[in-house]
């Protein structure tokens, strides 16, 4: 008799017909706010926010062979970075998730269990966020996977920050690190041809690069970073996530903000996994953490005479500061030369910033 | 020298990058609505609501060669349409759209101008609708094309309709006329085998079918019916609008509301430019109607004390009743017999129910 006990199950979608699909992807769904009103079920979602609350849209879409590749990425894995790259966005705006919208299509291609594990981490990321799943959409696709994703949050009138409000002398900071989702996509492209051009029969060498590898598969949204500001009572002046590299979004806020800025090479944070990896791969780590882009850490620009509250603070890293606009955008680097920075970076490479979606039309 | 005048003119999409894109893209809009506070331009967009005022969500994704076909589908009205089947999940709540998220996939086979005709239809339907393009995604494909709006609508608590709200007795009532979105399809596609198959020598023969054509191509959201209703002093009990066909959404309402219903063949509005082209098919107008999808009328129930107010109303006709539980889904056809109805009506044929995306999750 042949052994099938390693084979995993697989049931094709179309037992299930497509009512019966969404009856089993939804069935478990516990609404968790009372703004929350009617979640799955009906035409439309019915939510309700408190007075004087605002309600904060943003919306990302992730397509199969654009922004993520299947035979390095696990399913469950793109379920959480789909939800967390929009509850990035929010955090971006000072607000938190409260519901999203999902939309799914697939191909015949697509086992039941293959989607159920894509589902299973769009809702551990929703069950970390506090997030309901309140509608979406699932249809069949041509060919490759597409994930459409979109989050509702709340935040006071008062608590928002926008793009568009940095001021002169400002402090420019990040939180976390960078570079690492780029370095980490590097190796998992690399360890791919190898495999590829062995037959495979060399298996992936990922030793040791845990944290890059994390960094690109399953990021964090900064909500911590967010909570830690409002207990420290700084209130940034103006924040956006890091989707697209510091370089390009650092230039999104002194272009709203009619403003200019000088960022030292030598304040980027960088972990040491990142930049040795970095070197490996004959990068430059500054680059990386300038162009590479889906660090979904946080950059804000806040008034200097809040330095003191979060001097020596482990999560954010002051790395420049908001100059008048006529002094454009500057890179000061190690060896104390200064770099105009440009939306692909002092030392241009542009694959980065092709691969990504962008936020909210930005 | 020579001519080419006649030929279109093509932008490469490369050729704006981006931000270059996304700006061309949304240049031109101007806020309607001061809940729209902030909209394109940022991480997220920000919204705010009226007091009391509920905030209603939908979100469809439509995807090239399954929702629809290039090859007969001009541009524009693709992008009414995409935005008129989210505004008619609204309606069905019984609100109305205000704000939307417009994402969009599209590989390099399209050129700026073709993006740009995709986007007249969009901007046409919100010009039409009174809606804000306040977000988006704008990404590249592997493939086709993909587009997924997200709508967002107001309405007070107390005017919002459910679907799980039938009671016994109520009238079942439709608006408009079924089953010509499905049939324009059949005659769409059985031009293209024509045009196909004479190698592009003979040329699609539409005439006389403009009515069908355009249900199918540019379907209009019934928002005149629930501003009709309203002046009528008419709340309906339920209401779902109907993208699969009348057989599927009066058995949505019906199981949510736990009851029957009887439907009557003969009273099913059907126009007689879609009965002709039907028999020319020898399909069944009536199954057409019942299963075809894709018309975008609403669905309703009342009370019966209500009939007067509804009564000749040209836009609306009752086809049933709704019945206690154990008397089922039952259509009575023209002969006076009794059929069950089913999720694929009582003549099944599947092709209308797979080609549509699905409301809310429903």
């Amino acid at each position: 008799m042949l052994d099938n006990s390693n084979i995993p199950p697989r049931t094709e979608l179309e037992r299930l017909g497509e009512f019966g699909l969404i009856d089993y992807l939804t069935k478990n769904i516990k609404l968790k706010h009372q703004s929350s009103i009617k979640g799955v079920g009906d035409d439309a979602a019915v939510l309700g926010f408190d007075e004087g609350l605002r309600c904060i849209v943003t919306t990302d879409m992730l397509i199969e062979g654009v922004h993520f590749d299947l035979s390095y990425t696990p399913l469950k894995h793109l379920g959480y970075k789909s939800v967390m790259v929009n509850v990035s966005d929010l955090a971006a705006m000072n607000a938190q998730a409260r519901q999203i919208t999902v939309s799914v299509a697939i191909s015949n291609r697509f086992s039941l269990e293959a989607l159920d594990e894509l589902y299973q981490g769009i809702y551990l990321a929703c069950e970390r966020e506090g997030i309901d799943v309140v509608g979406g959409d699932t249809t069949s696709s041509t060919s490759g996977l597409i994930i459409s994703i979109t989050a509702i949050g709340q935040a006071k009138e008062e608590d928002i920050v926008y793009r568009n409000t940095a001021q002169e002398n400002d402090l420019i900071v990040v939180s976390g690190d960078l570079g690492g989702a780029y370095v980490g996509l590097q190796l998992l492209e690399r360890e791919k041809q190898v495999f590829l051009s062995t037959n495979q029969r060399v298996q992936p060498d990922l030793e040791g690069n845990d944290y890059i590898l994390e960094r690109q598969l399953k990021p964090e949204a900064r909500t911590d970073i967010t909570a830690i500001l409002k207990k420290l009572q700084v209130k940034p002046t103006a924040m956006i996530d890091i989707s697209d590299g510091l370089s390009s979004e650092i230039m999104h806020i002194c272009k709203q903000s009619d403003k200019g800025c000088n960022i030292f090479e030598d304040k980027i944070p960088i972990d040491p996994t990142t930049y040795n990896a970095a070197r490996e791969f004959n990068l430059d780590p500054t680059v990386c953490a300038l162009n590479g882009g889906e660090d979904y850490e946080l950059l804000f620009t806040m008034n200097l005479s809040d330095f003191d509250k979060i001097k020596g603070n482990p999560n954010l890293t002051v790395i420049g500061h908001i100059t008048e606009k006529a002094q454009g955008y500057q890179l000061i680097t190690k060896s104390g030369s200064q770099h105009p920075l440009t939306a692909q970076g002092w030392n241009a490479f542009s694959e980065g910033e092709e691969k990504h979606a962008q936020d909210n039309q930005e």
